[in-house]
């Protein structure tokens, strides 16, 4: 006799306009992604919670945004502003206020749950072109407003947080178009603000809306795809799902326009140049402190989705998964696009997570798979259909060789399907007081296990934390590191000093404070000892020149003021 | 009957120690490659000279170098130096002083044949590692003495011209070794002076060397390979023969240490990071202005040269080439290695001097294969052998689609046996007034017809101008075009003038100033107008930043000063 299953009364409701939790609920605000039974499960054993912890809910937001903060800018540099962008693209009120100061960092979500707003802009400015950029540039610079540029928004490190006041430039509003394509080139120029489902379904579609012979995607899939924008991409550094295949947006960045304090300038469209040092490449990863990116070249693909080759495996242990990752990445006979692999923690829960039955778990444990040993790949190949039949039969080969199992195409499809759901669970487990929450470190093979162990002691040194890890962007002399930790948590200044103790840990075992999230405000005080001073002195050099007076996203972004 | 054929008198004897021709004399002394029979035939024609012109060379640069130019170094300076780097390690004689003062370009040949000598250093010195370019940094920026970098002396634009005197510092003469091969990673950390053959070498026998599993290559294979060093490649941002497959210069360093006025660091060691606008990127093509490297940990690569598959094809135009070499980098399918195009007049003088029987050309001609329309393609595939038969297939399907006849491996097996050969011809012809010279360009696949024909046509409006052309660096984006002029003139000043008009032509037809060659100090006068004065004024900042005294490699490098 079974007992009526008992479940939270998650969310199903768009927060209502001009709350808090309008502001940090995640994507869509009429899409949900609820956690399955088998995650309610876990949650609760891994916590030590009953159902009754899930009665009742904590604090969810739905208060109405109340600031109560006055405007500095003076009333005729506001008219002045209206002037340049237009009336209608000025907005003083709260709610915009604290919208646009706001990105998609746990701990935001967690302080507006609870009411508390840190620092806004005075306005929030949407141009409509990039010659009211340049223009507000110059009145800015000369009235010496801080500019703090916000386009899609989703940033998880204080990046769009206008520390100093003064505007928040939002470029996806109607900086957000494809402007052209050339086939010859293999470009696209685009708005910066343009998000990236809107740009990769006209190139998909070019044929028909460009007259082109083939159809073209921009192989950059980060998680916040839905809700990030091609010039995000490329200010922070970002990487997409399939960065092993195509590059990070570092690498897929042809030419840009810069709108800076000292000048306006594009940078020229070769496909190469051997004059001097490139200021193509300097732009990249300025985090709107050196100047706002207002057009880009971007480099695009031929789009053959009928061609793509999936891939799963189990390996019998972390080693042999990273072991065969490092071969298949150094061998030469081309990369797979998308390629990852979990650790044991995360394969474990995966599979409970995804619903794998027992008879699967016990053949996997049979046959050597065993539990929190064995490890999940999965991964795709694009191209041209003999080339992603090659990789795939080379990674089979090497896969198989250190000892790993296929699972045919079944995860890999699996996880394509949700790989931009998960992050809408974050609400409603933060409505129960669980917190999810990431951490990211690019590292050489050489020092990978020491990465993951010491971030992994770190976390797991507090008592019922889950550490979820996975490596998900490959390269021949290394990967990233991708540390997902759950706690039940609710207290700001907790979670603050037990995620800073992580980056700490990435710091102390040798990874780079970032390998796509960028630094923001959020990691910028670990950069002068990551970089050491005469490297922020380089970068502090260009800060100075491309912004004598500091008024590009000033207040520590970066670590360069 | 036939008359006995007459040969000019190539010289065959190394240069005397001592002499002009002994500094400009291309590669090792005692190697020669004269032009052949066909060769000596073509240039009679063109250049309407009979036997007789070749019957007395003009100037040889046989003479005893002789500067007699005072050292501007106080003798307390030189004192110090040589306590720095001991006194075998500096050089103040006149011999040295020109020696390491000179570059590779055809107008310092020119010049040295005449006993012109331009800018010259004080002081020659040899650094035994990094420690001794740091003490030599600090007295020199203290000192205010110019340091001008010299490390293979290929420099084919002055780039290590001590134009303000002060000293020469030479790289190549002790700080070239490879310090450790890291399989994990794999990666070599090397020292910037090693030059290509030894650092290929010691890669291809790793296994005995190291002890690795694997061979390794370092995938940069420039014209220059032999007389050109690892730093160099870097600072003057180079691209090698295979660059298509491998990358350039610029893509194949992964972490550098520099020795700067404004102090010393060493990048992170990462395959990927998203801290900011990165250091390590903004130092490649610094030209030794900014400071001097002096380690660099470079990406290697598996080196399975029994995989190689080489291809040739015949193109019936130049169109057709081209047309098929996007294709074939804008498919996703793999890249080739080696894989170049020549222009009509290349691929008709190419097939003369290779010496193809002349029923070979009649059956091209009667194929449709016609003179002067014609473009031979060749190159090679490089990886495993599953892959470099599945790209090698690919090219030989697209050509074929463009109308190419397969020619199969040979013309690239004869391409590759002499590749590093050719600059050696250089001092034959020039002992009878003929000059060769090269000037590139990046271009994109939008304005390739335009570049070509454009520069071509300057080229060809001077009477009796030969002008071969080729592609042989390739992009999804574009390629390069490298523009190879023969002519009969020995006037330093009308080279000069008319040499300078190619670059105009360059500049004027929408190609970058260089893609692989440098800047240095004879294509500096362009850059403002090619990059425009805001992203010169960037490359000035950085220059301020690094080297707030003008101590390093001053006098016009990279446009700087």
């Amino acid at each position: 006799m079974k007992s009526k299953k008992f479940r939270p009364d998650w969310t199903e409701k768009a927060p209502a306009a001009g709350t808090y939790r309008s502001i940090f609920k995640y994507g869509d605000p009429d899409s949900f992604k609820h956690p399955s039974d088998a995650w309610y499960k876990m949650i609760k054993q891994d916590f030590h919670l009953g159902d009754e912890h899930f009665l009742s809910k904590g604090k969810e937001g739905l208060e109405q945004v109340s600031l109560n903060r006055s405007v500095s800018l003076k009333p005729h540099q506001v008219e002045a502003i209206k002037a340049i962008v237009g009336k209608e693209n000025v907005a003083l009120d709260d709610f915009s206020r604290v919208q646009y100061a706001s990105g998609k960092t746990t701990e935001e979500m967690l302080e507006l749950r609870h009411g508390i707003i840190r620092e806004v802009a005075d306005a929030v400015v949407h141009p409509r072109d990039k010659h009211d950029v340049q223009k507000l540039m110059e009145y800015c610079d000369k009235e010496l407003i801080p500019v703090t540029v916000f386009s899609g928004g989703s940033s998880v490190n204080f990046g769009c947080r206008p520390v100093k006041g003064g505007i928040s430039l939002v470029m996806s509003t109607h900086m957000n178009k494809l402007l052209e394509v050339n086939e010859l080139n293999q470009t696209a120029r685009v708005q910066p603000g343009m998000f990236g489902p809107s740009y990769e379904d006209v190139l998909n579609k070019a044929p028909e809306l460009f007259k082109t012979k083939y159809r073209y995607t921009c192989g950059h899939f980060p998680q916040s795809f839905e809700y990030s924008t091609v010039g995000g991409w490329i200010v922070t550094l970002g990487s997409g799902q399939a960065s092993t295949y195509y590059g990070d947006a570092y690498d897929i960045v042809f030419s840009q326009e810069y709108v800076t304090p000292a000048g306006t300038f594009k940078t020229l469209d070769y496909p190469a140049t051997a004059t001097g040092p490139k200021v193509n490449d300097i732009m990249k990863g300025s985090e709107g402190a050196f100047g706002i990116l207002v057009e880009v070249t971007m480099k695009v693909f031929r789009y053959m989705p009928e061609n793509r080759e999936r891939f799963s495996f189990m390996y019998p242990t972390w080693e042999a998964a990273v072991n065969a990752s490092r071969e298949i990445m150094q061998s030469e006979f081309g990369k797979p696009a998308i390629y990852r692999i979990s650790d044991p923690e995360e394969t474990d829960r995966g599979l409970k997570l995804y619903g794998v039955p027992d008879i699967v778990d016990k053949f996997l444990s049979l046959k050597g798979f065993k539990s929190m040993k064995r490890c999940l790949s999965l991964g795709n190949v694009e191209g041209e259909r003999d080339y992603t039949r090659l990789v795939a039969q080379k990674i089979k080969t090497v896969a198989r060789k250190h000892g790993a199992i296929s699972l045919g195409s079944y995860a890999a499809r699996k996880w394509e399907h949700t790989r931009y759901k998960e992050p809408y669970m974050r609400e409603d487990l933060g409505d129960y007081g669980i917190l999810i929450d990431t951490l990211e470190a690019a590292v050489t093979w050489d020092n990978l296990h020491r990465l993951h162990e010491g971030v992994r002691a770190y976390i797991k040194s507090r008592p019922d934390t889950m550490c979820l890890t996975h490596a998900s962007h490959f390269y021949p002399q290394g990967t990233n590191l991708y540390f997902i930790f759950i706690a039940h948590m609710d207290d700001p200044e907790e979670f603050r000093k037990f995620q800073r103790g992580i980056i700490d840990s990435i710091q102390k075992h040798g990874g780079s404070l970032s390998h796509h999230h960028g630094v923001g405000r959020m990691i910028s005080p670990w950069m002068e000892t990551h970089l050491g001073k005469e490297q922020m002195a380089v970068l502090r050099s260009l800060k100075k020149h491309f912004d004598p007076h500091g008024i590009m996203n000033p207040g520590g972004q970066l670590g360069l003021d």
